[in-house]
């Protein structure tokens, strides 16, 4: 590996950049990067937003108790300046669609940019799986095994993986709920071998900004729907993550995504069984061995605890787990997990991926979220 | 059986009632008696509203164009003085908890009326699962044996049942969801014999009126969470109509429902297997041939296109499945069912059932709702 | 004026016909037209849906107690087509922009189709006035002139004068709130002679079927806003219809439309003075008067009570004056109007206008609409 | 003046507490005043949440990047204990109701702890103008006038006045966009002497936590109501600033407060006329110089772009007025405010002030604060 751009500001920050920043997710990266104490955001790339500044569009973003004035003057830049621009900055968030990233993700890594992408584009490992995912063909499969699936609670040794990290996979905001949820449990051995479900829902703000007469306001509010049922894209990348916590052996899985009538969040209801001779004890206890120094993990009590209030506007997942249901399904396994889909499920995961390459704790930038509620 | 009262008003209208009144379901089947072209509305009882004028708190409720003028004049009545005033009524609609109907449900029938009853007083067949699902003992277990579980799609014989029972038992609003999905594909032998799933969601109407904190505006609005995980009194119920659609083999389910932010509205996702042998052509057939001649079940294409705006402010249980999973899930079947928890999940099946009673068209009164949407 | 048509179908109901079916008001007035007792939906056009069987779209519109069979059959006509097909309708609603309207309403009253138009397009008396609101030259002059506004609480000799209208201007659905509110005021010399004020909010449909990133349940979902603050093409219609309860005297008036978070229902909150040497008193029994035969007008006791909840889903329109403010503002007089934007304020009052012109009980196939709360 | 309590901890922390710490306005100031980076938070009081450590109820608080560990620990105390332990602070915010404030104030300040209220207990300077709003004699008429009304962008010279104010009367939500939006073009002349007209709108957190059915998710959704129409206790708030901007004339004003179905934020739709021989654009120009140093306050180009969404979860204050009408209402000025109700109208605005009380920076601990939109 080549050495990456690592060119300080005088200030000591490091300079950072987010292709696609008027998307959903590059809106919240925008944030949560512009308050960040140790990087400076010098790249902002939209065509929609393109020559307008920042401030227009996102409101003040200086921290006022810490103002450096200069976010004020920063401007969009467009999307076909966006890679040459990129070259000043050590780090760059992608927030493009998938499309996108296949195209920009190499030609920011030549020129030494260490990348992490918000995409699907670089999550799965396997290109064949991808294409019937994404319904592209590849134009990197070398890059899908280079790739470092960012979901550091997961990710073994991850603080040194990701240090070292040219290109870093975002997870998607479905999977890591899914996987924070389950894959800890299958790593242990505790769920019997059979198809899982996981059953999911998700605010609106999940299927990005939409000019859309099926997502306007009039057709959504007060409604819930499935969607994409048995085909949804990732249900691959679910399936990818538990494979691992069990050495790659495969784990049958259906995933449901459903449509909440609320901006953000998502919240996972996951079944399986108790494995043979293992106790419901062990459950809980493997979670919290498990998740014992991660700091955006909270466990809860009991599954009828975790819900979107408590996560909404933090980089944290609430996770319980239940076990029951004598009579009428003995041995029965609930995980319910629960994030914000833009936060730990894209930007704030992205942010504290950012921070491990960097070098930075783990919450740096991450700490100040109070959460949305009530 | 002793002769039940069918004193017939001089209009030819037949009396019913409804105790329980200031509740959603009794203020729903308020609203639907009100402008039932067959029925007069005799007696309408509640504590809290003693002595108003229906029309003070409900509106007007008349058919405009079919003012009878009585209903202007209808008061609620106590819930003491209401036995007595029973009487006069042919049915009476039982909108109480089930502590009450356990109560008021003999009396009633003491008394020659028929009685429908909303609450879970008389759903279970077996007094043991009743009092481990309820923490109540059950004072008339023969009732049980004798009350008509109405889920008119469902029952054999419905109309000839119905027209001849004393006592009907309306189904709750997630066992009629959960069991128009399954029913008929258990009943064919369509599903693998394993656990089944069924995730569910509901508005907050479904909780009933409630002075209570974690009820409030504040607290549920935009949020989602599971609650009564692997312990909610509606899984014995499921249970139980599952397993008579299999000549009464256990079913073993196990069911999770969740708090949606909307106010009504139930959307069911229900998971099982294929079973061996089986194709997934003979999913749709069978629901097709089973709902035939339902006029409340409309079937989708797809469980993509089952939602609640679809079902809202109707008594309509809309209704699709899928088969597939390939290659993560392999013979995974998908069922999607929604209903409006207050109409077909309570007032508007209690109406269907009391159509049934007397010997109307299953649809009389119910078909000119037109739906809440957009 | 030559006869218009007068088809009586086989069935002796009167053949009608929507143009721009496909919008929320067009929608709302099929649903209710296809359950009126007396007319037969015989066109529905719509680009966006041609050639779609109109269940497909509305989901079951029959009645289900009084089947017709028809509707099932029923398509969507493309809206070149509409104009030769509505020949066979003797009444025809435009569900249509003010720019379509213009051109088919001269199109249908050439052959003798009365129409009834919820657009803006003929409601303002004045061309110029028109032309200020609407940036469009008025190609037919003639017609604002001969287009009866179909606000029948307001309009003296209602029956009469749209027994023999060939064209109706529907009212907009801030001008019915605000105008019910404060004309009988007006006209009773209650009101001191200065601006007034009409503070209103609508749901999100007022703003129509939208595939606009702005109108998105993620923009708009918990959020409240003014728009159109000065400028709303309302004001001038509000203005016309007061000014005429003062014998054409000029009402000066300030007119604010708000986007609520919700579906359907607006709110006016409307301020003016009491008028010297009158009492409160009078205010409250004006309204009584005005409104003692208006079956669709319900007068609460106090602003307070006026709400949303009680009336979407209905026809009507709720209301409420209080008198008071010392010793902030003395005599300051405030009215409340509520009213479901879709049904009182565009398809109700459309079939509620199309009664009257048919000669039909003005609450005909509205009377059965319950209301959409809880 | 005695000297006030200033213990500093050895952290080199002002020690504070909160009494009423579980309500919503209690719960937002202990998640700022958690993150405060000056400010230890040494006394939480609440007699719901009685002797439950803080985390549990609030979830994690620390700043994950600079945690004290001391929160994990923190309890909250009985009400009954609390006036004993707020001697160990320097300053407490009671966010309590005014009856409890009316006897909690005069106990905290014979000890020389300064109070910062919530309330509306020490708001109005006369004391008859408080018994007629709060039904209530006060017990201390004379802190009616030893407190400084603390809403720091109105009061001249404010943070002199805060640094030595032993009482500060923390403004209400309403009164604080009212004023905001009038004061300064009050006091430069800019409207005409008439009443003017506060319609405003604000989510359900305003009235605090209920445990009330007509407060349910259930009953309020999709709802939208004015209340307190004529008669509610803000009036005299407003009057009483607006009066200041006029050196103490009386200013004629009409407020009437609208219930939104959202949690959060309050926009306020304000009406006067420009005075005569002044100018629009004098409008813009007085606000432009009025906040120029203000931190908080963000000025709009138009009212259409102020909205809940760029204030909710800030400590903001949005802003912006138009002036026009013609020909309907010539001269019309219309200011449009928006705040989010539990920070800039409650416990932001509160540790703005403490931070003025403290002699810190206006914006500390309050820089961070990003929005929730989308």
């Amino acid at each position: 590996m080549r050495a990456m751009n690592q060119t300080q500001p005088q200030s000591g920050r490091v300079p950072v950049g987010i292709i696609g920043a008027s998307g959903y997710a590059g809106i919240e990266a925008t944030r949560l990067l512009a308050q960040h104490p140790r990087v400076e955001l010098r790249l902002l790339s939209s065509d929609r937003w393109q020559d307008e500044p920042v401030e227009k569009r996102l409101g003040p973003l200086d921290r006022l108790d810490a103002p450096s004035g200069k976010l004020a003057k920063l401007r969009y830049a467009s999307m076909e300046r966006a890679p040459e621009l990129a070259r000043e900055c050590a780090v760059v968030l992608l927030a493009t669609p998938a499309e996108a990233s296949l195209q920009l993700a190499p030609l920011l890594l030549q020129h030494n940019v260490r990348v992490i992408d918000l995409s699907g584009a670089y999550r799965l490992r396997d290109a064949r799986t991808f294409q019937a995912a994404y319904k592209l063909e590849h134009p990197n499969p070398e890059l899908l095994e280079e790739a470092v699936y960012g979901l550091p609670e997961l990710l073994p040794q991850a603080a040194a993986r990701l240090r070292g990290a040219r290109l870093v996979a975002n997870p998607g905001c479905y999977p890591t709920a899914a996987a924070l949820a389950l894959a800890p449990l299958l790593e242990a051995g505790l769920l019997a071998d059979e198809p899982l479900v996981v059953d999911a829902a998700s605010g609106t703000t999940g299927a990005g900004r939409k000019a859309s007469e099926d997502f306007s306001f009039s057709e959504l509010h007060d409604d819930f729907r499935a969607y994409r049922v048995l085909r949804h894209q990732h249900t691959p990348e679910i399936a990818q993550t538990l494979s691992r916590a069990v050495a790659g052996r495969s784990v049958p899985l259906t995933f449901t995504p459903h449509l909440l009538p609320v901006r953000r969040g998502i919240l996972a209801t996951c079944y399986g069984h108790l494995a043979k001779g293992r106790t419901a004890a062990e459950l809980q206890q493997v979670l919290l061995h498990k998740y014992a120094g991660a700091p955006f993990v909270q466990l809860a009590a009991h599954p009828d605890e975790v819900r979107l209030s408590a996560v909404v506007g933090t980089n944290r997942c609430q996770l319980a787990v239940a076990c029951g249901g004598e009579p009428f399904d003995p041995g029965r396994v609930v995980v319910v997990a629960a994030i914000d889909n833009l936060v730990k499920g894209a930007a704030g995961q992205a942010v504290q991926n950012l921070n491990l390459c960097l070098g930075f704790d783990e919450t740096c930038g991450l700490g100040t979220l109070r959460g949305a509620f009530p």
